[in-house]
């Protein structure tokens, strides 16, 4: 794993919709790949390299769909969840896998927060934020719109 | 990692919109949960069962979301997708995470076919799929849609 984050510490001006925060970059290797999809999503274009060159309709390796959204949570972990008081992952509305990820590719992430919903005075707020990953050549590959439940210190 | 997936073999049967098919268990262990998240989703309680169990909302070491659907996405592979032949998946829509995820629960799951879209001429079909994962106490753990592009041999 080859992961670089920026050091940063939101605050609650961070929570504000339209506030964007850039999640740092995630190299994933041929080895990274082949190693997460052998345990869970064993599908040939994901593990054999050789039948995924010959046989794969993308043309070569691709990392799974759901080692791409791994990536992106840990880059928001890193960058963004880890400095909040996090109760817990609620649900993900339209992730979609908008390109090939392959080996060596460099993906960089994003989050925007979009709403803030909840109850101030009782200290539990529903955050909804959409974020994704681009890859080296500028490409999306991957969006996706998430909801968490946060306690807001000091509200 | 314990999965029990049976012996099945779908055909073009199978992708008539309604049909079920029960995707096995698979239980998930303490060191699965904390080696999962210790890379992917590095948040306390995921990764550390002492704070989880003093200072987690939620009470205790729950697994990560995102290996929550990895454990679908096996169980899915396993008994379907292995079967047919996938050019690569679209997205998810609607990914909630219902109820927490704990060591040492069984995790079943069960697929829907919902939609099959697409030009059967070219031989390339988007299937729409709901599923979701049950835990040992007959609570439901995780919904989704799912869609992916899959070629149909002999259409």
């Amino acid at each position: 794993m080859k992961s670089v984050a920026p050091t940063f510490v939101p605050d609650r001006e961070d929570l504000r919709p339209g506030y964007r925060t850039e999640l740092g970059s995630y190299t994933l290797s041929t080895d990274e790949i082949v190693a997460f999809a052998s345990q869970w999503d064993p599908q040939f274009f994901h593990v054999d390299e050789g039948r995924a060159a010959n046989e794969g309709y993308i043309g070569g390796l691709i990392a799974s769909g759901v080692q791409t959204l791994a990536v992106y949570q840990r880059l928001s972990v890193d960058r963004l969840l880890r400095h909040w008081d996090v109760i817990g992952g609620a649900g993900i509305r339209d992730l979609r896998f908008l390109r090939p990820v392959r080996p060596g590719d460099t993906l960089t992430g994003f989050t925007v927060i979009e709403d803030v919903q909840g109850q101030p005075a009782r200290g539990r707020m529903r955050v909804v934020s959409t974020g994704g990953l681009i890859n080296q050549n500028r490409k999306q590959v991957l969006a996706l719109t998430m909801s968490a439940y946060l306690r807001m210190r000091g509200l």
